[in-house]
């Protein structure tokens, strides 16, 4: 089991955990089964923990959504909020779950085709729509990370799905910074990002007729990627059957370009959505013209210093120019 | 040569290149010439930067400081604060320095003992002193990578020296919550933290008679371990020389504990001190209460995932508690 705690200082929630590792456990190297053995792919079912959800066609499933093996956040109980002296603490209250993105271990949705990025996008947005229906959650975040540089622990092509009974300190900044620009201007500081990408054109990789794809001024890590929906839209998981289909073409041919250019380089990419709306109606309005829904993808090409890790200041190895440049020829 | 730019989102300061990488570069095995050939080693002073400051005893140097070899921030010029569309950027004005942990090239300063510790924690704060008077600088971070996990770029001990002309996010974020804390309580953060942690005992790792050493409640990493001056002082370069004797003892401890329990696995540390004062001495007598300078050291034992990028939430696989248990036995 797990205990949240949250940091006195920056107000930064983590997850720890009462079954600690020692410290020679973190420095054997880390051997798993993989090719045939891997419990991910067809034919080993019965062994995954029971399946919540599933897309079969054809006699055969194309993707299955399954609890993970050793969550850190768990579905039963109730929140139990309490200090500990000058500290706050909860219960490790949540879900966390694996997305089975291909049933074949050795390809991506990607290399599959359009309709296998459509089934991810769509089961992506169910697992949002279903989970944000419990009061207790307050946010719900789908990420993937590719490779074992991006901190994958299974080889076979998966994304996941973390429920959190708090909203995670990197939301919680983008919406106060959303808000603080909304407050100043009266508009959506995600609109007039891509008003600004389009007219200069510079940092622009892709466009559809519903979603819009760019290098961010001033990103985190070289190659970083952004997708936007071009209407203005808070919550991801409202997104309509047209405009889903739009952005399988998007998403489908971003993967793509990066791969083209990256190789099997490890990334991760994660949906940035509003927080639940069910239980905070009444903070709904403001939140949903500030906020606007996105996916970033972020390739690991670098690891990180004592320089990053000890300011959040970054260094940009690759311009966001020189990063669309190579994204839009790809 | 590198310009600063501004994420008008989260208002995180990075630095792009003018020079990038192309997507190949990324994708080769790194590899640099080590051993006798390291240009960090005695015998090859000639081939470094021209030398900022040294400390020679017997005939030798101990520790030598050198302007970095590829430079993200320069001394020269000015700030040149700018906007491009609705985006800030400014040049790359600061100091960007290597300092030379030990003059041999596989021993760390705690190996060579506590008179190199404090050798090298004195010439930090001499550093820090002089790059201060340079009102065009913001912040200054001393730091380390030790071990390519943690992004080091040679295998030579070394640290690092980075003077930028804004405050990084993550000092701002430290700054913010003490001051909100402050406002609150009128007491130091910090202080209450030591107070906490000394009456609990549980997450304390070493006391000297200036200093005091815990794993924090809810760290970022796993073994993440702080050093704090015992009384309240916002600034590490105003450290007295018998307070820094004792910082030398505690250093040099915290580091070979570490070392005992985790071998060589890669780690960062860095000092975080109160903003520079110079330019800003109005501000000066609040920022004095209610910051307080510490230490952090971070092994970096896990990659991250896609879920600490996508939300900054942490999930701790060794509890606090067991992890200052196994450094006060060590």
């Amino acid at each position: 089991m797990h205990e949240l705690r949250k940091d006195p200082l920056l107000c930064r929630w983590v997850a720890v955990t009462s079954e600690s590792k020692s410290p020679g456990e973190y420095c054997l190297p880390e051997e798993r089964s993989e090719g045939t053995a891997c419990v991910l792919c067809p034919g080993r079912e019965r062994e995954t923990p029971p399946e919540i959800a599933a897309i079969r066609e054809g006699g055969r499933w194309w993707t299955r959504v399954i609890p993970n093996f050793r969550p850190v956040l768990h579905v039963e109980g109730d929140l139990g909020r309490r200090g500990l002296g000058m500290y706050d603490r909860m219960n490790s209250v949540g879900a966390n779950e694996i997305i089975i993105d291909s049933p074949e271990h050795d390809k991506q949705p990607e290399d599959i085709g359009i309709e296998q990025v459509r089934r991810i996008v769509r089961l992506y947005r169910d697992r949002v729509a279903d989970l944000e229906k419990d009061s207790r959650l307050r946010y719900i975040l789908i990420f993937k990370n590719s490779g074992k540089g991006a901190g994958a622990i299974y080889s076979h092509p998966h994304s996941e799905v973390m429920a959190t009974p708090v909203i995670p300190k990197l939301i919680k900044e983008e919406l106060d910074g959303a808000k603080q620009y909304y407050a100043y201007k009266e508009r959506c500081i995600f609109c007039d990002i891509m008003r600004e990408e389009s007219r200069n054109g510079e940092r622009v990789v892709f466009e559809t007729r519903d979603f819009f794809s760019f290098s961010p001024f001033a990103p985190k890590f070289p190659f970083e990627t952004w997708i936007l929906p071009k209407s203005h839209s808070c919550a991801f998981q409202q997104t309509g059957e047209s405009e889903m289909e739009d952005l399988s073409l998007m998403f489908c041919t971003v993967l793509k370009k990066m791969r083209a250019i990256l190789g099997d380089s490890p990334y991760n990419y994660f949906f940035h959505t509003a927080p639940n709306r069910i239980p905070r109606r009444d903070h709904w309005h403001t939140l949903g013209d500030d906020f606007h829904w996105h996916i970033e993808i972020v390739p690991r090409l670098l690891m990180t210093s004592g320089f990053e890790q000890g300011s959040d200041f970054y260094v940009l190895t690759t311009s966001p120019e020189d990063a669309a440049k190579y994204l839009r020829e790809a």
